[in-house]
């Protein structure tokens, strides 16, 4: 945007932790992704076995083997914005730096598999897009899902979203209402001529009080669904009787309910009072009986947890692709300043998705 | 404050209501009384059984005949901003125009008795002062008290603001506190990590709905009390349980209880919360068992209606004068586009006080 671009190159020849310390090191917050995307193209051109296609600053590299399956394996480049966490710092096998969690590590697998598998069991393709940490109006996968649905064509796709190198199936979906309470403004000193809105909302709050989360399992995981106000403003002036409030509530709620049925659930939840949905993203199922999640989850050693943040495995869930999370780091580090990850678990992430994608190999087989 | 001064003058041989209509066309929004206090000294000057002081825009007349007792008669010269509602208009006995009601009528009435009552029964006080209508730092009543004590020296005091023309004795304190409620940040995808401050705000806003008014008698006049929530806060981000919740709430109090008292029932109100104080004003006790007051009431009909709002005559019972409002204008209109007054009442409320203040006078002597 303006600024200089660097001239800045990746060595996908170096080790998957050296990978993601160049990655780190090459600033890319949101809307600021040409460094980091050209230099990604520039790394994966060489490889005669992939077929790279450039999308604005989103960059896509598949395979082309006609293999009978296809999987997506995709990964954001962006980060959030720069929090004196720069450059990158390896400590005792620990990696420190803007992004190691969410989510360079994850992209440096993408990379070091991308480069090194010329003849993986089933077709890859492998996304990095741009613009995932901010609106949804600038989502680089969302974009290329719009203008090149034919590249997300797969029957199965993992995103390397951070999940403790544990796969996390699913998302919940998010749908965040307003309710307002409407009084009737009185001067304070004569209360009795009006109906306070904001005593209302007692009833309402109570209601948030009651409530007892719904915990379906499906396909073996317990997800568990959340109902909360976020925000409340009522108030005229410091001796006036306010007229109106507002409670606006988030409602987390598990994948085996539609957007329809979660408006529904919250319609009669808040009986009396008029619902308005602000703001809604559907939740994504995990999908774990399909054969090709079947295999994967099988690579990775058989463990699957829920994914209870929206993620954009939902935006493959709506492709039709069933998606799960599986990455480096821990997702509560991820935006925070201190954000760091264990080595351990950006190795392991490549072996086990090499073990997935590569005939015969056994556990420990690239260790 | 930087506009030209125009030459104004007032005219005290015309009728009250004539007079009123002058006041209306004198613009002196708060801040703004140069040009309304120096006509008001101007017209006062010549009457010699007047002492007359000038202190900032306020303007004191006095009579000085040794009597046992001594009355304030006061009023506010400035206004709320205007509002496409001057100058003023006459029609059907109704005047209308900013200040009509709070209060040029009042003002009108104090100068007519000023220049006509050379022998009054009672030594009289005409106040006449600036920047009532904002905040209470600048009140020139407030400023006269702090600086000139002894010219607010008497026993009874007479606040012209609009009551219709009745008796409305005392005036209710009010106290604004805060109530914070206090939880823990979560992403509302795993609210279960968190506590939410949001929905920790019903139990108070289920105790206010649960309020029942005090509604004490004191001198007969029946107060009526309130407790009112008067703003909402709370909120950190769409997808964040909130930490803090803060609830606003106005109590409005009867006479019989002071300040500490008021902060005491607040503080049992809402045990197991710290409630912070953040703004205080003393109710005014009626006083009407005092000779004067009791004179006073005879002489206007032998009616008194408590003062729920808080007004200037707590500000005479900080100085130990005890004080009633009783002026021209329904209350309910002041500040209002629209503000009007019936021309009877300011009639009314002349020929009663000077009936109050002269000798020998029965009813409707000065008619």
């Amino acid at each position: 945007m303006g600024r200089m671009t660097l001239d800045v190159s990746l060595d996908l020849s170096v080790d998957v932790v050296e990978l993601t310390r160049q990655l780190i090191d090459i600033e890319s917050v949101s809307l600021d992704e040409q460094a980091i995307a050209d230099a990604v193209e520039a790394a994966l051109r060489p490889h005669g076995h992939l077929e790279v296609i450039r999308h604005g600053n989103t960059v896509v590299a598949r395979t082309m083997l006609g293999r009978g399956e296809r999987v997506i394996i995709a990964g954001h480049l962006d980060t959030v914005p720069v929090n004196g966490n720069l450059p990158a710092r390896l400590e005792d096998g620990i990696l420190h730096g803007l992004g190691s969690v969410d989510m360079k590590g994850g992209v440096a697998v993408q990379l070091k598999l991308a480069a090194a598998l010329s003849e993986p069991v089933r077709d890859v393709t492998y996304v990095f897009y741009d613009a995932e940490e901010i609106a949804a109006v600038h989502n680089g996968l969302g974009k290329l899902g719009a203008e090149r649905p034919d590249l997300l064509e797969a029957e199965f796709a993992i995103l390397m979203e951070p999940s403790n190198a544990v796969v996390e199936a699913g998302c919940q979906g998010t749908m965040r209402i307003e309710i307002t309470t409407v009084g009737e403004r009185a001067h304070t000193a004569r209360s009795w001529m009006g109906v306070n809105a904001i005593h209302a909302a007692a009833d309402i709050l109570t209601r948030l009080q009651g409530y007892v989360p719904r915990k379906p399992v499906i396909d073996g995981l317990e997800y568990h669904e959340g109902l909360n106000a976020v925000f409340i403003n009522g108030g005229v002036a410091g001796n006036v009787l306010p007229d109106e409030c507002v409670v606006t509530v988030n409602y987390r709620y598990a994948p085996d309910r539609s957007e329809q049925e979660a408006a529904a659930f919250l319609r009669d939840f808040f009986v009396g009072y008029a619902v308005v949905v602000v703001d809604s993203s559907p939740g994504a199922l995990p999908g774990l009986s399909l054969p090709a999640a079947k295999a994967f989850l099988d690579a990775v050693g058989g463990v699957a947890n829920p994914k209870f943040g929206w993620t954009d495995v939902s935006r493959f869930s709506a492709l039709g692709v069933p998606a799960v999370n599986f990455g480096p780091g821990d997702p509560l580090l991820a935006h925070k300043q201190e954000e760091h990850v264990p080595v351990e678990q950006i190795e392991r992430c490549e072996q086990q998705l090499t073990r997935w994608l590569t005939p015969g190999l056994t556990e420990g087989g690239v260790a």
